[in-house]
């Protein structure tokens, strides 16, 4: 009966990314199939540089809440903020059933208790091989390898056909925990015949194959070896479980007692701890608190801030505002941690501070990827061997070099899809196509408020960020209309106020003159005031400084 | 004489860095002996991130206006901006003597010409190997080799010794135009004795040795003839006439036409062609309008924006903004350049966009560094021998590397000065201490304003830009003190107005409460009301959305 309903041709699968196409990160993608829709993974991306004073950014659900009686849950490939991070506040206006794997639901978990949401939310933790049933699609898990522990690739089971998504991945023989990613399957699958393979396409551009997460294993056993009369402190990603696993190995074996360091990672280990993801020995883990009462060459701390985020533990230790450890000549301090594209520069400050001082910093070939490079993506697709290939996760230009190798691989042209988030593709074995679009989008989370600000608040950030802001205060008599008050001017951000009395003060008479000017005239149009005195002070501040401050004209009634 | 001078042991030379170390950018050192002052280069830096609004950034040089009378003149390395940039700004400070190679100057002309100085400033065009008097100095210009022509090395001859600065430089033994550097002028100088070494350090970190500039010509003509049925557009850096010559040189080899675009390229080209710094094989160049005349496969396209700039010419074509070239799939692009750290995401931004649009991207193995790594670092260490190293241009982490470098090459620790901007290193061959220190720092330039914007200000943009501003306007009776008019509340940049009404009504009457109520009690202290009405918004905004306006009451008095 199922086996039938498969092969229906008349059937059509609908893929539908909400984001997470041509950009890093807000992972969230929709399959649509008769009345059932499922979406994989719902992520957030952080605020690009014009978005001034944004905390974080989440997708535009629109085309899910006008469809929300078909949506019969969320599946998870991992755990990472660009894969659940958008999740407690998408809930909040669509609740629907969770699936995950353990630490991926773990993570999911500690999202929700602090949302107040961990009581409200059906959700299921589901094991590698298992297979769940949404509506019309069956979702099946199946076990990867990433840069943390517990990610999953899923085959989706639709009457159109079997899509493979592969979540982010990376082919490691060797894992630190748990199993190698389960090639076998995806072979059996491919074998079967799959329809779509949806693969992450972050590392396309590189040849050859990732490192295993192990071979840092021995890298740091050699650091060790070599730094046995200073503390040694590691920054790395708050989720790299494994990271964090093999920095507890090497301690361990050389007698170190160890530190976690920073919220977040703090916040992950344990969770981590208690799922049975990573195994801390006896009388290994310390509190910060008993740093002091080691030696330097007995310890060893890991810490967030690899990326050079201000607010961090390593940042603040860097910056001497980190209140239990101070560095100094005694310290080795390890990136464990590529700087993510944007970072760089924060990334150099702190390694310059820290170098300052007087610690050494080590921060080459102390990271792998947790990302497929060019030979695992073949040998995933020589694997699956799909009719459709649908690149993903990456910038455009990932998803092109992804592209030009399925291409290389015997897909035809006409069979891979680039699509843009908000591109419905609609496939069958007979045939694949954009058929539409839906609505998307970067929602704003700025504080509390969600969505409540857009562009135009952007925009007007942006301009006070350049030039600061000029205010032209004053009082009209409501009937009269004559000036009882003011123009008072008052600035912040354009220019050092008291060394800036003159220009001030010839702002503040012509001000007077305009207005007096449009007031004789008989002119009582507030609109023409404030634009008169916007072209009239912006053209003197403009010839006088070569800047454009907003100005920002107020009429009070008195 | 002169002999005798320069082995005066009681003399004293003060090495004075005045912006450029620990940093990029901005250099410039004072070099002082008795009653002489002479300064080596004059840049700017760009704006760190957290400089809201700023276009460029000055040095301060306070001590040499206060020793004004003593400053014989400024020397120059090489004609980048982070050398050259500041003059014009400081020139109308202080009007010295300038002295430069042939191209250095010429875009040091460039420059003055801009801001109306070119007749006010007395300049001489200084050879290689030739040697100028300055008060107690004598400095001769050294050929070295660098990412743009003319670059010189500086022996500073001054009674307390030899100090040789290299500037930027590389070892290039086969460079495009003029000669290789001259080491042989290295060694002599070494052999006789040097004082110190003020050498590069920004590849300090890198093993090995920078390519040679000409090995991209080999580089282009493959690019050239593997492209033979598309347009090639190459990206590079405005100054780097050698990049532009070989590309002009795989052009002509290849037939093309070759335009140049964005104006500092044209600028430079133009400078440099006058100057006989670039030779450009008649009928090779065309102007853009003649690009629509000439097939795809026979023209190319040399322009600015390598780095990702908004505003150049490449930026431009990517977004579709570009008035006169149209970017397609018959379009190759080779950005031949590295990003400078900090640009990596806006160069990312245009790799995507060009690729959207259908055109072919190489940015890998098209760029050599213009500066020396470890090994070419050792070899002018091994030839010049100094007593002393200063470790110059580049960021601590860069200086510590050299002196890692320098100590390794058997330079006593003790003799290795890694001084920050500011420091008077004082040095003779009995002696080398830090001094003293003399006041230094970041004078910002935002449109015609040169110092007019300062901590207060950037706070205040900074401010404005993460959560907008929220103004509170009222008026009050000049005698009886009552509210006559508002509170009125106007923000900007803080939350979308037309979708908040009831926040800002709520907020409207609270303020009228709180005014009221400090009124009712009888006061008419405006600062206390100022600050009430500040306490209480503030506490009401950050409660109902987690976020801190700058919050503004104005009050009027009618």
């Amino acid at each position: 009966m199922r086996k039938k309903k498969e092969m229906n041709t008349d059937a059509k699968l609908k893929v539908i990314p909400l984001g997470g196409l041509e950009q890093i990160g807000m992972n969230i993608t929709a399959f649509e199939s008769g009345d059932s829709i499922i979406v994989v993974d719902c992520g957030l991306c952080f605020p690009a540089d014009d978005m001034l004073g944004i905390d974080l950014v989440i997708p535009d659900i629109t085309y899910l809440l006008n469809n929300a009686d078909k949506v019969k849950g969320f599946v998870f490939t991992h755990g990472h903020e660009d894969h659940i991070g958008a999740l407690p506040y998408i809930l909040k206006q669509l609740n629907v059933p969770l699936y995950a794997t353990r630490l991926t639901m773990g993570l999911i978990e500690n999202k929700l208790r602090e949302h107040n949401l961990l009581n409200q939310v059906k959700r299921k933790v589901v094991k590698f091989g298992q297979t769940i049933n949404l509506g019309e699609f069956r979702i099946e898990f199946i076990k990867t390898n990433h840069s943390i522990v517990d990610a999953a690739a899923l085959a989706i089971y639709s009457p159109a056909g079997v899509v493979i998504h592969t979540g982010d991945f990376k082919v490691d023989y060797t894992p630190v925990f748990g199993d190698a990613i389960d090639l076998q399957r995806f072979a059996e699958l491919g074998k079967k015949g799959v329809l779509a393979l949806m693969c992450d396409s972050t590392n396309a551009e590189r040849p050859g194959f990732t490192a295993s997460e192990r071979t840092l294993g021995r890298t740091f056993d050699t650091i060790f070896a070599q730094h046995t009369n200073t503390r040694i402190i590691i920054a790395t990603f708050a989720s790299n479980v494994d990271r964090v696993q093999q920095i507890i190995n090497s301690a361990y074996k050389y007698g170190r007692k160890v530190v976690v360091e920073g919220r977040s990672m703090v916040n992950v280990i344990e969770t981590a701890s208690k799922l049975g993801c990573i195994q801390i020995p006896d009388n290994t883990l310390i509190p910060i608190e008993q740093l002091k009462n080691y030696p330097d060459e007995k310890t060893v701390v890991i810490t967030t801030g690899s990326q050079g985020e201000s607010m961090a533990a390593l940042s603040r230790m860097a910056s001497n505002m980190h209140r239990k450890i101070s560095i100094g000549p005694k310290d080795t301090i390890i990136f464990s941690s590529s700087p993510i594209p944007g970072n760089e520069k924060a990334v150099t400050r702190v390694i310059n501070d820290l170098t300052r001082l007087g610690a050494e910093v080590i921060f080459q070939d102390t990271h792998v990827s947790g990302h497929a490079c060019q030979e695992e993506i073949k040998l995933i697709y020589s694997l699956v061997k799909p009719q459709y290939a649908i690149p993903v996760h990456g910038e455009y230009k990932h998803l092109k070099a992804h592209a030009r190798l399925a291409m290389d691989l015997g897909i035809p042209k006409e069979n891979i899809f680039i699509i843009s988030s908000g591109e419905v593709l609609e496939l069958n074995a007979e045939k694949a196509r954009v058929a539409g679009k839906v609505p998307v989008g970067d929602i704003l989370v700025d504080g509390l408020g969600v969505g409540d600000v857009g562009n135009i608040v952007l925009r007007d950030r942006q301009h006070l960020a350049e030039d600061g802001i000029m205010i032209v205060v004053l009082g009209l008599d409501g009937e009269s209309n004559y000036l009882v008050s003011g123009p008072d001017i008052v600035s912040r951000g354009f220019v050092y106020v008291r060394e800036s009395d003159e220009l001030l003060e010839e702002a503040r008479n012509l001000m007077y003159d305009t207005i007096e000017g449009y007031l004789d005239k008989g002119i009582s149009d507030w609109g023409k005031i404030k634009s008169g005195i916007k072209d009239v002070l912006g053209d003197f501040l403009w010839k006088k400084t070569k800047r454009r401050p907003m100005i920002l004209p107020i009429i009070l009634e008195v």
